[in-house]
């Protein structure tokens, strides 16, 4: 396919993945398109439900650019769900006022499992005309990230129906099963990583994968169960598109402890929550990845001055920006409902003069 | 204190915790006396609610010894809560069915924070009763460990009133107020500090400190905010008994990041959860500290011979005893209530039996 697109006016985010020099570091948000956003919550009313907004390309363009428009950010994320692909295999996701997503047919048995299709062709075409009406949309401004949650975070939610906070179900199976297990995240691997080429396909810049609950593993299933498929996607990507490298980030919440192995598998960026330190993280893994993070949501609840001083830290702990290194600056998890929108105002000025600024007295 | 106790008949456990050889890997579970247990059920059923078997010496006795009667486990933990002190200093605790624990009273505001006070004296009283009355009882058999939570974790419940997924009330106060935040610490070090050495004179055995929300915390928050108050405890406990050394051991949850700097505070143990190697572990504290844990709680669901090749695989992970190490086998986190019994007695016997075996082929 080749790109109508209008040409990128903005590539500090992409130049930082792939290790080459840039202005200042670049800035994106988890979740950034959310209901701390008053033109966000008031584009939801108008369309009703979550899966409304993101079914909808016209209105998942309209709150794709909310943030981008409002606080100069770096790059603009894809509206949608991480589990819009066991939705198109048939589980029938649901969300319950007040509650987490839920699927009305969780995998339960063997049978369940043995049943488990890659979604019918053409189901996930609502997120790829939203890819492409998005990117259009931008006009250039900034790139475009298409994402994918990671075929363990993907099976939780198909074996235990919903969220949960001590994985019984899936761990059950995962111990006492793990032919099953691993035949659902085989499915699920194949089915993300066609899912992010056809958003490569359709517009998408950057693509990520969201491994929300890796970190609830242990050390052994950890790699096994859940990295081992995220690199078999990471193998299957498309790398180039329209002559430009699509770089791929990984993020695996509570993953730190795995941090040399994640950078390994052969993603250009690896992201990190709160708990790392990022100048210790930059030393584990050299110049094999850029790392993006890290700074803990909850710091955006505090007034501007700790707001400043803890982006300065985080920026200072990474340090001077090197040959063959790159930092993308973002939160360690999705921004919550409850921030102040001032507060990423603060935060967004903060990381663009600091890291201008450190780049001078570098040099 | 002058102690009329009975010998100490098995002291694999204190042997293990300060490093010296021992017969075999000395074995107990976080959470040992509770729900999933047939026998615990029926005492709480006649004692009414949760705290009011905790408050009283002789059901907390009874509940402490049945694990230890059915497995054979190389110690006992005195049954309680971490959240006794919080109500001791007048939080007002309270058990909703179905729900985890909250206070009646939590610290809202500046005004709370600087009226909070040491628990009144004799207010703990009944904690002190069940821990020499569980001594008594245990007849030597194996040591009785005392605990309490880590200043941080009690600082959670405290400020947020409850559990929490987020912690955004409390660390809006820790990025807000850190004033605030470091007197509420201060406050709950000398109380839990004066806590442990009361449980010791009572007959504490050994003692552990639980930071179950340690793991929340971001790099750098995390040592201000609760290393260094466990820190100031572990200094202040009394470190001899009756001739004897109580050992202690710290755990946070979450916190194998930290690992190296968390063995640094003076502890004897430090307790890992699961996503943590056994073997890097080791290798990183060496002769420092002895290492407690850390099979993922999950494994008891699965079929006796996957819990046989986990537990093994985590002995093997830590590898052959040597002068100056130690181990003691645990779950990474408490037992679920929800674990069959007969999955516990497969683990008992495959920990001790195995780590025999590799005591004699090490020979």
């Amino acid at each position: 396919m080749s790109s109508n697109f209008a040409p990128l006016q903005n590539d500090t985010f992409l130049k930082a993945l792939l290790r080459q020099e840039t202005d200042y570091t670049p800035l994106w948000l988890m979740r950034q398109a959310g209901r701390y956003l008053p033109e966000y919550r008031a584009t939801r009313k108008g369309a009703g439900s979550f899966m409304s907004l993101a079914k909808n390309p016209g209105f998942a363009t309209e709150v794709t650019l909310q943030p981008v428009d409002r606080y100069g950010l770096d790059a603009a994320i894809l509206f949608s769900d991480i589990l819009t692909v066991p939705d198109a295999m048939g589980l029938g996701l649901y969300f319950e006022e007040g509650e987490g997503p839920k699927f009305e047919r969780p995998l339960k048995d063997e049978k369940d499992v043995l049943a488990l299709q890659q979604p019918p062709a053409g189901s996930l075409q609502y997120v790829f005309d939203a890819v492409t009406q998005i990117r259009s949309a931008l006009n250039g401004r900034v790139p475009l990230i298409g994402f994918a949650g990671s075929p363990w975070t993907l099976a939780c939610y198909m074996v235990e129906g919903q969220g949960s906070r001590e994985f019984h179900t899936v761990k059950k199976m995962l111990y006492q099963r793990p032919d099953l297990m691993h035949r659902i995240l085989r499915t699920n691997a194949d089915a993300v990583a066609a899912y992010l080429n056809a958003q490569i396909a359709a517009g998408a810049q950057a693509v990520m994968i969201f491994d929300s609950w890796g970190g609830a593993l242990a050390d052994g299933a950890y790699q096994e169960f859940s990295l081992k498929y995220m690199q078999d996607i990471v193998n299957q990507l498309q790398k180039e598109q329209d002559g430009r490298r699509i770089p791929s980030i990984v993020f695996t919440k509570g993953g730190g402890l795995w941090l040399e192995q994640i950078a390994a598998i052969g993603a250009d960026a690896v992201g990190l929550d709160w708990t790392v330190n990022l100048g210790q993280a930059r030393a584990l893994v050299g110049d094999k990845v850029a790392l993006q993070g890290n700074l803990d949501p909850a710091v955006l609840f505090a007034e501007p001055a700790q707001i400043r001083q803890q982006a300065i830290a985080a920026l200072e702990s990474y340090g001077q920006p090197a040959a063959g290194h790159g930092h993308v600056f973002n939160l360690g998890h999705g921004i919550s409902q409850f921030t102040p929108p001032e507060a990423v105002s603060v935060l967004v000025e903060t990381v663009h003069e600091h890291s201008r600024q450190m780049r001078q007295a570098g040099r």
